[in-house]
Order: structure tokens, then C-alpha cells, then sequence
């Protein structure tokens, strides 16, 4: 199905004040927005206009009550310069899945993905070429009905925009097992990309920074004990030659990178568990030499490997290489630049 | 400390529009806003101006990782027409306990109640004269810098705005106790007047109420067996002559409402115990006769008294009559219309 998408270009093209070698991360943004307004219970037609400010009532729900989702994804090209995307169709599914439980309308899955073809292909000139870098980009959601009382807004904006982001700097990081302050508990909203379970998170990594760690490493509720999440990432282990990362028990983010690093790990020949882990199991690992790896995984980093965990007063130390974190990290860069085989058809060409 | 608030006044007043008997509620806003924006690390002028559309970056922070808090209150009119405000200066103390826990600047607290004084003070032809009707303001904070990325935000709008209310319906509320999704756990933002517990609780509270229910009675995230709040509102129960409310366990809003029913309570003679409360000792109360009552309080609704609570397959019966509910109810909003005694000092004058 293709829909009729309505097109302003801007006038001229700030990419030509773009330095690709020292990219301003997170605050340099192409030239166009995509935007779709629901209202009387519809999604209006779907607009490209120049990125601006968009005049916003002071009593728009989303800045009191919070219905606000979004995704996060990355375009890269091949060595052709054709323009890719990664896996477009599961983060339309996400984004839905994170409306439902927020009460907000779900947006038609074909127009997420062809509204991304198409503003990626306009902004083609914004990818950046270097193997790790991408266009960011940023499908988003949220309440725009001015009124003052609690219940699902009805009316909402879907937007993309899009950042162009180099290589993230990719030190092995330092965890900080947080036992005071939870991302979310199962029954809330830690398994939708719901704007709140990140502003919940601010000043607890606020204080790990402090502490000298780069995330936090988040624990369960009840027990501060089960490992849910590291910052705004997955986890994975590799203990005694298999990994295992923690199972989706309603309070973690299903995570595109996340089944995508099981798929390469099994296509490895690497057995991938899918269970609760406790942080005791990872101490006992790293007390008795069977913890081999760990890392992060999540869109805006890739793969982030972690050297130690620090818990209370202990330090675990994790390891000092990364190896297989290294190889997956190589085949998803790879695949996206069109240098490796993609297997499994993850790679969407935004022309038709 | 008086500060220098810059005033631009509306060209004219759409107050001669509203029929105070027929309030839109929720969707009417006075003629002028209060706003002052926080930049390069400090809160810049305070302006009132004429409420207006407030030109938005699509890359707002508060739109995609929720640093977005707000307060409730309400002005009222006494006989002789002057406007007052209820404990403003807990709201403002309020607002900077959620600030911290979301990672956002402090506002002056003097400043909160200054603006609030001379909005209300320019705004007081907005006030319904109607005993149980109010001027509600909204006062809130969000993320206004355009950026991809978390961390806490380096700009933020603090903003006022006012809705004139008529008395809210007081039907006998029924409540279902939910034991699937949860408001907020400890360690999390259940203590805080973050946007996102309310966007957490819109879908549940659609499910109760497609079930017949009015409101979400909340409980722990850990055995659902806890009583936290009903919607958005702390309770009270009243068992063999002595009321009991949940004590703020860090999941809990510590409420302006709930602290003045307290005093309320303790001033006619009853004992309020603040400890955790079971559902099961509310079954167990309902089934031996010793519940007599129970209510929800909050700044909004005021009083909502409570019919029954449906759990599982099950309906507790809570009771028919609420008199010390409605002698609470009468009280504050006695005391609100300057009828009845002030004497807590609660009710602040808008003018010097």
C-alpha cells in the first residue's frame, strides 16, 4: 500500500555546513521532519515539511501525563552509497506495542516504514560514510491535546526526525549496580520506549557518574538482586562459553539489537539462554573464572563491552577483552555497511 | 524578596465568554501564563504574558525522555471576593522534591508563590464564585532543550496556567483493585508528580472503567496486597472508629489534600493511623462490619467518597454513608470560601 505523502522541501540544504569528521552528537538535525496528526479519532495525512518549532499549547498533554513513546534507529549506506535501514518493520511493531500499554493510538505499520524510506532517501546526503557511523533516527509519539484531566489524550503527533551521528566512542565501560532507585517493576511501563521510564533513570545514572561508572547496571524491585537492563541497553554474559541474558519478564525493553545479537551468536555457533539471572550467579562467575564476557546492547551504542561491576562496596571485574562482543559488533556494522553477507534479510533499501 | 515579573497584558479578556454555571472542565484557560525559562544554569526573567501557543523543537526533551513534573492547586474567592490560595508554599516544596528525583532544577520557592499570587490576582474575574468551584492552576516544569540523547536536560520551561472549575460530581466512587499493572514501585518515581506515573496509569484506569469501575485502587508491585492510592488520589479508610491511611513508603504522593484531611481529622477528635494497609485486613474489616468508611483525597476531586472496591471476582462492600468523608469535605471547602475558621493558616491572600 503506499500512501500519499504530502512534500515541502526546505528552500536550501544545511549539509554543506556539516563537518562529517566532528558531528555535534545528538544536536545537529537534517533538513526535513516527518509529521502525521490524529485527530478525530484518525491519523491525518502525513506531511514532510522543513524541521521546525512546532506551536504547542502549554497544556498539551504529554508535558503533564507523559504519553509520549518513541524508537530509535539507525540508516547507513553501502558501499554503493545506497542508502539502508536496519530492521525497520520490528520498530513500527515496538512502537505499537509501546501505544497499547500507554493508551495512546497505534500508527499504520506500512507508513511507519514508508515514511522512513522516504525521508532517509531525501536526507540521503546526511549519512555519514565511516563504517560505525549512521543517520539517527527518531520516530516519536506523543499527547498534543490541550486539556487539564486525567485519561488518554485524542489527539497526538507522530514525527520523525533525523541526527546524523559518527562512531561512538566505544571504551570498555564500568557498571553501577544500583539497590536504591529501579528503572521499572513488572506491572509498569519498563517493557514500552515509554518518556518516562527514561526521565526515571536520570538521576540515578546522575549519581553512578559521580561514583565514577559509566551506567547503571539495573536490578529488580523486590530483591535489587535479578539483572534487568544496563543504562539505556540490554545485557548479555558469556559464562563457560555460553551467554545468557536475561529473560523478558515484562519490566525489560525487548530490544531490536537484542534478538538481533542472539541471531548472530547462535548463527556462531554460541548456545544464547534466555532466563533471570541473579547478580550472584555473575559474582560467583567472576569469582570462580567462568565470567568470559559481557556487554550492552542497544541502538545508539551498538555493542558496549563492560569491564567491571561495581556493587556496594565489591568491585566484580568482568574481563579485560571482549572478543566475541567484538566479532558481533563487526558483523552488525558490517551488515549494515553491506560488507557482509545479511542472512536474514534485516537490510530495507529505502528506494522502491 | 520581591521579584522583577515582566508583564504583558492580553489585549482583552475572554472571561465575558464563560458561563460559570457551564465550565468546560478542563479545556478553559484564562487570558495569560505564567513563564520563565531556565538557561545557561539559571532561571531567567519571569514573564506573564497572554496565554499562547509556545514554539516547540520536535527534539524537546520532554517530548522523548519525560523530564516533565507539574503541581495542582486550586484559588478560591472568599465573601467579600478576595482571592486566595491553599498552602501555596507546600506546592512550591513539592515541586522541588520532584525536580531532584527527576534530575531538574530547583524553582525558587519564593518565586513559585509570587507568581502564583499575581496571576491569580490578574486572573481573579476567572475565579467561579460557586462554593466547591476554584480557579485550578497548573503549575509545571519540563525539558525544553532540543536533544538526542539522556542526560538531563540544560533548559527547561517553568510555566503557570489556570482553569477555572465548577464543583466536581460527588457520586460514591467504586474502585478495582489492580493486580496486573502497578502505579509505581519503590525505588521508582511513585513519590514524585512525574508525568510518567500518570501515562503509566491511563490504560489500567481504561480497563477499570470499561469493567464498570470509576478508579484504579493501586497496590505494591511486590505482592499486590498493599493499598498505595486510588487514581490519583491518596486514601483514607475508617475502621472501628479510627482512620487509617498508607504511609509514604517512596511509591506513595505525599499529598497537600491528604496531609490537611489528616489535621482535619486529628482537629475533631479522631485518631489517623499512617502505616501499611493490607487489602486483606479491608476485606477482613468489611466482612466482620468494622469498615465504616474510606475516601479518596486530592486536590482535584477534593473528597471522593468510596462505595465498594472490586477485587479479583470478588466486591468488597466499604459503605453507603460517609459523614466524617463529607464533614472533611465541608470543612476544607468552608475553610477555602472563608466561611469556616482558618486555623491552620492555610489560606494565603493574593494580594500584599
Amino acid at each position: 500500500m503506499t500512501h500519499n505523502i504530502h512534500i515541502t522541501k526546505a528552500t536550501e540544504s544545511n549539509v554543506s555546513k556539516l563537518d562529517f569528521n566532528n558531528i555535534p552528537l545528538g544536536r545537529t538535525f537534517t533538513d526535513h521532519m516527518f509529521i502525521c496528526s490524529y485527530e478525530d479519532g484518525a491519523w491525518q495525512t502525513p506531511k514532510i515539511q522543513p524541521l521546525g518549532m512546532i506551536p504547542t499549547h502549554p497544556a498539551a498533554m504529554a508535558l503533564h501525563y507523559g504519553q509520549a513513546i518513541f524508537e530509535g534507529m539507525k540508516a547507513t549506506v553501502n558501499a554503493a552509497g545506497e542508502p539502508l535501514l536496519f530492521r525497520p518493520e520490528q520498530n513500527a511493531k515496538r512502537l505499537n506495542f509501546s501505544a497499547r500499554r500507554m493508551g495512546m493510538p497505534e500508527f499504520p505499520e506500512d507508513l511507519f516504514v514508508e515514511g522512513l524510506k522516504k525521508i532517509v532517501d531525501m536526507e540521503r546526503g546526511w549519512i555519514p560514510p565511516q563504517e560505525g557511523s549512521a543517520l539517527y533516527l527518531r520516530p516519536f509519539m506523543y499527547a498534543t491535546e490541550p486539556f487539564i484531566g486525567m485519561r488518554a489524550a485524542t489527539s497526538y503527533h507522530f514525527i520523525i526526525i533525523a541526527s546524523p551521528a559518527g562512531p561512538f566512542f566505544t571504551k570498555r565501560i564500568k557498571l553501577y549496580a544500583e539497590t536504591k532507585y529501579i528503572r521499572a517493576a513488572e506491572g509498569g511501563t519498563g517493557e514500552a520506549k515509554a518518556a518516562g521510564n527514561y526521565a526515571a533513570a536520570i538521576r540515578p545514572t546522575e549519581i553512578a557518574k559521580s561514583k565514577g561508572f559509566d551506567q547503571v547496571l539495573w536490578l529488580d524491585a523486590h530483591e535489587f538482586n535479578f539483572i534487568q537492563e544496563v543504562g539505556t541497553m540490554n545485557i548479555f554474559f558469556k559464562i563457560n562459553g555460553k551467554f545468557i541474558t536475561p529473560s523478558l519478564d515484562g519490566a525489560i525493553l525487548d530490544g531490536i539489537t537484542r534478538k538481533s545479537v542472539i541471531t548472530i551468536l547462535e548463527d556462531n555457533g554460541y548456545e544464547v539462554e534466555q532466563r533471570p539471572i541473579k547478580l550472584d550467579e555473575i559474582k560467583e562467575a567472576s569469582a570462580n573464572g567462568t565470567l568470559e564476557e559481557a556487554f550492552g546492547t542497544g541502538t545508539a551504542v551498538g555493542i558496549a563491552m563492560i569491564q567491571a561491576i561495581g556493587h556496594k562496596d565489591e568491585e566484580i571485574h568482568v574481563s579485560d577483552e571482549s572478543p566475541v562482543g567484538q566479532m558481533v559488533m563487526d558483523t552488525i556494522n558490517g551488515v549494515r555497511a553491506g560488507k557482509l553477507e545479511d542472512k536474514h534479510n534485516w537490510m530495507v533499501s529505502v528506494v522502491a
